[in-house]
């Protein structure tokens, strides 16, 4: 996979890049990481690459300019800016990109996009090219987000100086899906997500530590009880911490019995 | 304010820690930042700070020992983890943590955590010292979770490969609030969320820029024009794009009617 990020700050992605799991991942081949300072791009002579926003008011606007010739430097020599169809107006996916389109997603991270999910991270492990664009503190010019990207990403509802730190979240969680990337070790952990719940208490030694001791069950040997215990926490824990999630787990009668005693006397203490 | 972050890859945090607002806001001598790598605290000939899961099953947890010890590391001389109260239970906050106290914020970062947001962020920047600590693909031993840590955090709903990216997140967010860390001009753009509603969409220069060109109404000069126009696109954005923030938003009669006409509009579609 190749992934290129436009930024202001190149520097604030080379410790990132280069450590754990993303720097495993470009030693061995698996993907390209490169970054793209857009004021590089800059047309005019101090280099500026935002401005006043047209009809007042305050904080400054990222020019469509140096972005524009920022993604088209990286893109092959066909192009794809040139697909964009104006009359198809803001955020409909350029219809040449894709899986297998040799045609990369240009990703904007900003506050108004679709809040990015491991649904998403698991389409864009499936491309072959991804253009992350990050602002810093500004707003972008509407042209970037109407002819130049096909998806639009916030990582959540609170408010960052810029976009590179979601572009490396999103980064991180869309690398580790890519294949040979993780190990077995790290890939079991991963399945623990798989049920939907939250993940059970996990202890190892010592056995007894400051005198807070691990669970009998869990030293028992008892693998069945063990199993049932870990499905137990792991229920209980979604349903105090996470209650909605519960909503699309498929639980077992018992399970189901359970749950609807906890929730009868929750209502009795209020 | 005072940030110690626990991790095993803290050349990850460099880049990040001296560019941009967290750059600046360390020179200014606003914050101080620095990490703490827990496997200088392993007890171990071979320095690990990891061990196999009691009970069984795959994937590895990070040991207690070395992490309790890293946090008594930073903390004053008056200590702070003795007054966890194991007949407490977990995730009772320390009652003696919060500002004011002298007692640092101990965080967890982990998907089981309490979803991130900007009210959090609030919360977290009173704080004289936030304490991070960033597992990596594996579990934490429960006892880190019942008697060290006073916050449990996760950043959203998708897997990563470790703590860190999500601290840094947590980290730019709340620093970002602190007194003098942002210019006005930055500060305006922030403001732009205190509405509720997504931002709406900003241009500037050229005027025409590839044949696509800016509004008419935000060239006309007429504030009043503008200022509604402004809103009526953050409503519309905000109304097909996340339309679940519109439950929280103050409207006016006529944005109401609106509002009720669009929904009608799309459930005739339907």
């Amino acid at each position: 996979m190749n992934i290129d990020v436009l930024t202001l700050f190149p520097a604030m992605f080379e410790g990132v890049f280069s450590s754990s799991i993303l720097g495993k991942a470009r030693d061995k081949g698996l993907v390209r990481l490169s970054t793209v300072n857009f004021r590089d791009f800059a047309t005019n002579k101090h280099n500026t690459v935002d401005d006043y926003p047209y009809g007042g008011g305050g904080g400054m606007v990222l020019k469509p300019d140096p972005i524009f010739a920022a993604v088209e430097s990286i893109l092959p020599a066909d192009g794809h800016v040139a697909d964009a169809d104006p009359a198809a107006g803001p955020n409909v996916p350029h219809p040449a990109a894709g899986p297998g389109s040799g045609k990369p997603r240009v990703i904007l991270m900003c506050p108004q996009g679709e809040t990015f999910t491991q649904k998403k991270a698991e389409e864009l492990a499936k491309e072959d090219h991804l253009i992350f664009i990050c602002g810093h503190y500004e707003g972008y010019d509407e042209r970037i987000r109407e002819f130049l990207v096909t998806d639009e990403l916030s990582i959540g509802d609170y408010v960052l100086t810029g976009g590179e730190l979601p572009a490396m979240v999103v980064i991180d969680s869309v690398v580790r899906l890519l294949p040979g990337v993780l190990g077995n070790e790290q890939s079991a952990v991963t399945d623990s997500f798989s049920t939907g719940l939250l993940e059970y208490p996990h202890y190892t030694r010592p056995v007894e530590f400051r005198g807070w001791t691990v669970p009998d069950v869990l030293v028992s040997g008892h693998h069945a009880n063990i199993t049932e215990w870990r499905r137990m926490q792991s229920l209980y824990r979604t349903y105090k911490r996470r209650p909605e999630l519960l909503d699309r787990v498929e639980l077992t009668d018992k399970e189901k019995r359970w749950l609807k005693e906890k929730r009868l006397e929750e209502s009795r203490k209020e």
